[in-house]
C-alpha cells in the first residue's frame, strides 16, 4: 500500500482476486466497499491469506492449520478480523490514483498503475504492538507468493509419475523456478513431470527434475545432479511461444515467453554409473 | 476373451485395474475369484464400465447417466449383475495360459501374454438374446477407450486457458490424437494448453489446438486450420524422450516416445488476416 | 469479375498468364484487346482452361479430354469461342480500377488491386440458359485451382521413387496440402519425395507421405498413418525461409514462408510392427 | 574391367543399365551376349556413352554433338562399333567372379562384388594406336559421371526460379556437390532451388546457391559468397533421413544420409550492403 | 594410494604427468625410480603440487606463494623433500597391480586399473605428527583439482572480453561447471566468453556467464540471473560431439560429450529492464 | 589515405591502435602529433607493421624477421623511419573530416567516417622510386590483415589437440574463414578446435577442421573433405548471438553474428571407410 496522506493509501487489487471482485459488486450497487487491513496476524493467518482457497474460506483454512478455531472481532464498519497487532478500518470507493512503482519478487520495478484508493476511518493498536512489514522482493514475499503453487504442482506431477517433493526455489524468486523430485518408473517420466508442472503453474519458467537421492532444498545438490546426470542435447527441453510470468523481464513483445525443463535424473537401467559412493 | 474350450477362456487382466486387484486378494486368501461376464448390457452400463471411477462405483455412475436406479440380479456364485442379454458365471483361479495375439485400437497385434483362465460354470440367456460383440480396433473399441480421457484433458486445459471442446479423434485411434478448441486470451495460450493435455493423458501423442470458429469434429476443418494458421517453425512443438503409449509402434527401445503439439490458432491481434468470409 | 455498371466489369489478370500477356501486346500496338467471356461451358472446357498448357492449346487439350473435336463460333469482335450458355463480347483497354476484395481459396479476403476494366459490347444467351457460377473459396474453385498441380507433383515424385498417388486435399484448400502415396524401396525415399513435391508446386505448404496400404483420399486414414507411423523428431522436416503461396495468411513480411513435410511411412524392414490386422 | 587372364576380364554391369538389361535378355534365351569394347573413341562418343539417353540412342546423340554422321564398322560377332584406337570383341555369359575392389569417384575403394566375365575373341588395333585409359577417381571419371546431372538440375531449378548456371564441382567429386547460380526474384527462391536440385539428382549431398555476380566455376568466388552472404542459422538447410549417394562414406547404417543446402545469395532488397566495389 | 601390505602401495600415475614420465625414463635405463611421498606439507606446497607448472618448478611456485624460500631435506634415496609431517621413501619399479576402485571428484567410482607398485624403504615422522588425508570426492579434492583451471579460463576469456571473475563451482564438483563474470561491451560477448572457457578447460561441461552485479560465489545469485536474464531459445548454447571430461557419467560411447553454455547477462541497451532495486 | 588537397590527406586511425593512442596523448598536451608515412619499405617491415606486437616493437620484430638490424633515419620532425622508396613527413592535429568510403577486405564499401587530417610538410623520394600501393580488398590487403591471427589460432588450437596447420583462406577474405588441420586423438577434438579458434580470433565466421591427409592450402582438397567426411546433422556447429566481424554484411542489427564450424575429419576408428587409394 502506498501512503497518499495521513488517512489514505493506494493499493493494487489484482483483477479476478477476491477483493477486486467484491469491490466490483459494491460499486455496481452504488456503494463503497468496507474493508479492514490487518498487520501482524498469526503466521498461519498470513499464510492462509496468500493461498488460492475459495472466497471466504481463508480463515477456515488458517484455523485448520492451527488445529482449531480462530477468534474474530467485528470492526465498526462491520468487517470481521482475526487477532492482529494493528487493524486499520476503512472503505474503498471508485476513485483511482497512480500506484507504484513497487518492487516485485524479482527485485525489479513493477510499472506504475491506476489503482483504487483506500480511505481509512479508524485504527486499532495492541499495547506494545509489533509492526510486521513484508519487504517487497524479500524472502517472505517470495515464500508467500510461491507457496500456493507447490501443492498444485505436486498434485499435477503425481498424475503422471511418483512425485516425492516440489520446491519453488529462492534463487528463482520463489516463483519462476521449480525443483521436482520424482521416483522414475519409466525412462521418459521426467519430461512428463516437466509438462505437468508447467501446466499447473503457468508462470513457471525453469524446472529441474531430480532423483530421490538428491536433496531438492540444497542448491549445490541440485547443481551436482545437473553436472553429472544431464546430457544437454537429450535432457534440456525448450518451449517457445508460451505464456509465462509477466514479472519476467525476458518476456517477449508479443506477450509470450520461453520455458526450459531439465531432466537431471539418472538413465533408468544405468543407475550404477551414476550412484555416489557412501561412507 | 480367447476361447480355450467349451467352458474356459483366457482373459487379459491389466495390472492395477479392479479385477486384477480383486483376483490378487482372492488368491492371497487361497480362494478363487467368483466373477460374471455380461454381454449386451445397456450402453450406459457398458460406457460406465470403461471409465476410471473408484472401485465399486461403476454401477452407480451408470445409474447417474440413466437418471435413476439400476436393477441388479444375483448370480449363483454370489456376483451381482445388471440386466444383460447374456450372463456367464464362473471363477478365476491361479492358472495362466497364453492369451492372444489380439488386435488393439491401432489395428496392429498386441504381443501374446501369459494371462489367467476363466472357468465358466453357468450361462443365462434372454429369449431371442442379442450378441453384442465389440470388435477389436473398431470404432466402439476406440470410443470406449478414449472417452474417460476427454474430460480429464478438458479439466486440465481449463486450468491454463478458456477451453471450449476436447476431442480424441477417430483418425488417432480415439486415443493418440486430441483436438483442443480454446478461446485464446494471450498469444502463448495454445502451448500452455498442449502441455496441460500431455500431462492429463500421458498416452497422448499428437495435439492440435484450434480456435472457436473451427469445428473440432470435422477433420477437414481442423486440416484447414493447419493449412492457414500454422507456421511450422513457430507453431510445432516437439517433445522427445517422454513417456507415451506403449500401443504406438513408433515407441523407442528405451521406452520413450516423441510427442508433437501444433498451435493452429490465429495470431492474437492479427485475427483479420485469418478470418473467413461468410455469406 | 466485379460489376462496375451495366456494361463494364473489373477483372484480375495475373501477371504472366495468357490474357495479361496478350493485353500487353495489344496495348503496345496502341490497340484494345478483343475478348470474350464464356459462362457455362462443357466441364472439360472449364477444366482445360485452368490447366497450364501452352498459349492457344487450351481448346485442343479440352478436345483431347472429350475424345474428339470442339466446335467454335466466331464473335463479332473476331474472338473464337466454344459452345457456352452465355457469351459476353467486349474489349479490354488501358484503364485500371479498384478490383475486389474477392474471397480466395482459403476463404479469406484478397487485397484490393488496381486492375483492367472489361467493356462489354454484346451478349449471347442460349434459350433457357443456365448460369454456372463458380463460388470463390468453394469446392469447384479449389479443385480447378489445384488440378494442374497433381500431375506435376506426380511426375516429379516419380523421378525420385515409385509414386502411387498424389492428392491436393480439400482440407488444404485444394492447393496448400498434398498427400503423396509411395512404395518405398529405400528408407529415405519419403524425404526425397517431399522435396520433389515442393519443387514441383512451389505454393505447396504441407506434405504427408504415406504407404500403399493407406487410402490418400480418406482423411482419417491419413491421420491414422500420422498417429502410428510418425516419430516427430525424425519424420517432420521443416523448411524455413522458402517461397510459398502468397494466399497463405502466415506468409512472413519478407515474402518467405515455412514448409513442413511429414514422413508417415513405415520404417523399411520393420513393416511387421506397423501392419494392420485384416479380416 | 579387371584382367583375369590373357583373354578374360571381369566387368561391373550396373543393375538396370543397358548392358545389364541386354545380358539378362540374352541369358533368358539361353544365349551369350555378343559385345565389343572400344578404347580411344572420339571424345563426343565417350561423352555420349555416359549420358542417360534411351537404349540405342547413344551414337545418334554423339553424332548430334559432332554435327553430322558417325561411321560404324561391324565386328565379327555382329556388333557395330564407332571408330576407335582399340576394339575388343567377345561375349558375356552367365559365369560370375569376384570383381574389384576398384576405386570410385571419391577415391575410396568400392566393395568387391560378384560380376560377369567377358571372354574376348578378337582385338583390332589401329597402327600406332593410343591407349586412352580413364583413371578411377581421376578428373575424367568425375566429369563423365556428373555430366548427365547438370542439365537435369538446371531444368528442375528453372521450374522454380530463374537459373543461370549449374556446376557439379570437382571438389565434390563431380557428383556430390552442386553450385547453382540464380537470379532471385523473391527472397525465398534459393531454398526452392535447393529442393529442386535435390529432387533432380538424388545422389547430391551439398548445394550452394549463388547470385549472378559470383562465378560458379571459381571455388574462391563461391567461398567468398559463403563468407559474406551466409548467416548460418537462416541460410543453412539440413535434411536428415533422406536417400543420398551410396558412394558417400558418411552414409548411415539404415541407408539414409544427410543433405545440406546453403543459400549464399544476397538478401533481396539489401543488395547495396553486399555488392562489391568495381574498378 | 592403495595399501597392498605393510611396505607396498599401488598408485595411479596419470599418463603424461611428471612422475609417469620420470618412471618411463628410469625404466628405459633399466633402473627403478627413487621417490618420496610427503604427507602434511604447508598448504602452499600442496596447492603448488596440483598446478600445471613445468617439470621441477613446483617448489619454486610454492616458494613464490609463500613469499620466500623453501627449505628442502635430502632423503636417503637422494630425493629432495620439503618440510612435512610424514615422509615416506621408496622406489617404483616395473611391476603393475590392480589399483582401485577409488572415488573421484564426482563421488562415483573410477574403474580399477593396472598401475605401478611403490615399495617403501623408510618413513620419517615429526614428533606429534598430524596425518592430513585428502578425502576422495571431498571439498579439498575438488578445490585442488579445479584450482589450476580458473586462471587458465580467466586468461582465455580476457582475450575476448572484459572478465571480472571465474569460479569452478562446488556444485559442479570444482571441475565441470564454471561461472564467468564479465563486463559486456557488445551484445554477443557472453557467447565468445563461453567458447573461450571451453577452449581453456576442455573438461568443462556447463558454463554460466553473469554480469558484474551478480555474485559468482553465491549459487542463489547465479540462479537469480538465470531466472530473470535467460531466454531459453536465445541464450542456451548446446555443443554436441565434443570432448569433455572422462569423469562425467554422461559421456557417450564414442568418447564425446555435450557441453552447454548459458548467457545469463542482461541484454545490452536494455539494462533498465533488468536492474534490481537497491535500498 | 584520402587525398584532400596537395598537402593534406584524411586517414582512419582505428580506436585503440597505436597511432590513435599516440594522437590522443599529444592532443591532451595541446600538441600536434609528428608522424611520417613510409611507402615502399622492405616486405618484412610492411608485414611487421601489420602484426599486433606491443607499442614500439614493430621495427624490432621486422629486424628479427630479416635476421639482423634495421637502419633508421630521422625525419626533420624527429620521427625515425626505416628505409623506404617514399617518405612523407607531417603532423596530425585535432581537425576531423569525412573519410571514405573506402573498400575493405570484403570488397564492399566501408561507411564514411569523421577522421583526422594529416598535414604533410615534406617528402623524400629515392631516385627512380617505386610506388608500392596496397589495393583495398586485394590479396596483399587480405594477407596482411589476416596474418597476425594465424599464429594466434594455431596456439589456441594447440591447447586442445594436436594442430598441424592453420590457414585464413583467400576465399574468406583472409580474415573470415579458417581451415584448421589437426591430428585427432579423440573423436570430439574437432569441435574443441573450433571453439578454440573462435576464441582466438573473434572476427572469425566459418571454420573447417580437416585431417592430416588433406592439404589445407588447396580449396578443392578442403571441399573434398567436406563432401566425403561431413554428416550435416552431426558435424555442423552453429553459434548464434555471438560477436563476429563488423566487416561482415550479414551482421545483425543488435551487433551479433552467427558463426559456423564444420568438422570435416574422419570418424575415429572408422578411418578405413574414408582413406583414399594411392598410386
Amino acid at each position: 500500500m502506498q501512503v497518499l496522506d495521513d488517512h489514505r493509501v493506494a493499493a493494487r487489487l489484482v483483477e479476478g482476486r477476491h477483493t477486486h471482485v467484491m469491490l466490483g459488486k459494491a460499486l455496481a450497487k452504488g456503494e463503497k466497499l468496507p474493508i479492514a487491513v490487518t498487520i501482524g496476524t498469526h503466521p498461519a493467518v498470513t499464510f492462509a491469506s496468500c493461498t488460492r482457497v475459495p472466497v471466504g474460506k481463508e480463515l477456515g483454512f488458517a484455523a485448520e492449520l492451527l488445529g482449531g478455531e480462530i477468534a474474530v472481532r467485528q470492526c465498526s464498519n462491520g468487517v470481521l478480523v482475526p487477532d492482529a497487532e494493528i487493524v486499520l478500518e476503512g472503505f474503498i470507493g471508485s476513485e483511482l490514483t497512480a500506484e507504484g512503482p513497487f518492487v516485485d519478487i524479482t527485485g525489479t520495478y513493477d510499472p506504475v498503475r491506476q489503482q483504487p484508493i483506500i480511505e481509512f476511518t479508524g485504527m486499532h493498536l495492541k499495547p506494545d504492538f509489533i509492526y510486521h512489514g513484508i519487504l517487497p522482493g524479500g524472502d517472505e514475499h517470495k515464500i508467500l507468493m510461491g507457496a500456493p503453487y507447490e501443492p498444485k504442482i505436486y498434485r499435477a506431477v503425481a498424475g503422471v509419475t511418483e512425485v516425492k517433493n516440489v520446491l519453488l526455489t529462492k534463487g528463482g524468486c520463489g516463483y519462476l523456478h521449480a525443483v521436482i523430485q520424482i521416483k522414475k518408473s519409466t525412462q521418459g517420466d521426467a519430461k512428463n513431470a516437466i509438462m505437468a508442472a508447467f501446466a499447473a503453474h503457468t508462470s513457471l519458467k525453469h524446472v529441474v527434475v531430480i532423483d530421490e537421492d538428491i536433496d531438492p532444498c540444497d542448491p549445490l545438490e541440485v547443481e551436482y545432479a545437473m553436472a553429472t546426470r544431464v546430457r544437454g542435447d537429450r535432457d534440456i527441453m525448450v518451449i517457445t511461444g508460451v505464456r509465462g510470468s509477466s514479472l519476467d523481464p525476458c518476456q517477449l513483445d508479443d506477450g509470450t515467453n520461453v520455458k526450459v525443463g531439465v531432466d537431471a535424473t539418472m538413465v533408468l537401467g544405468h543407475e550404477k554409473d551414476f550412484l555416489r559412493a557412501t561412507w
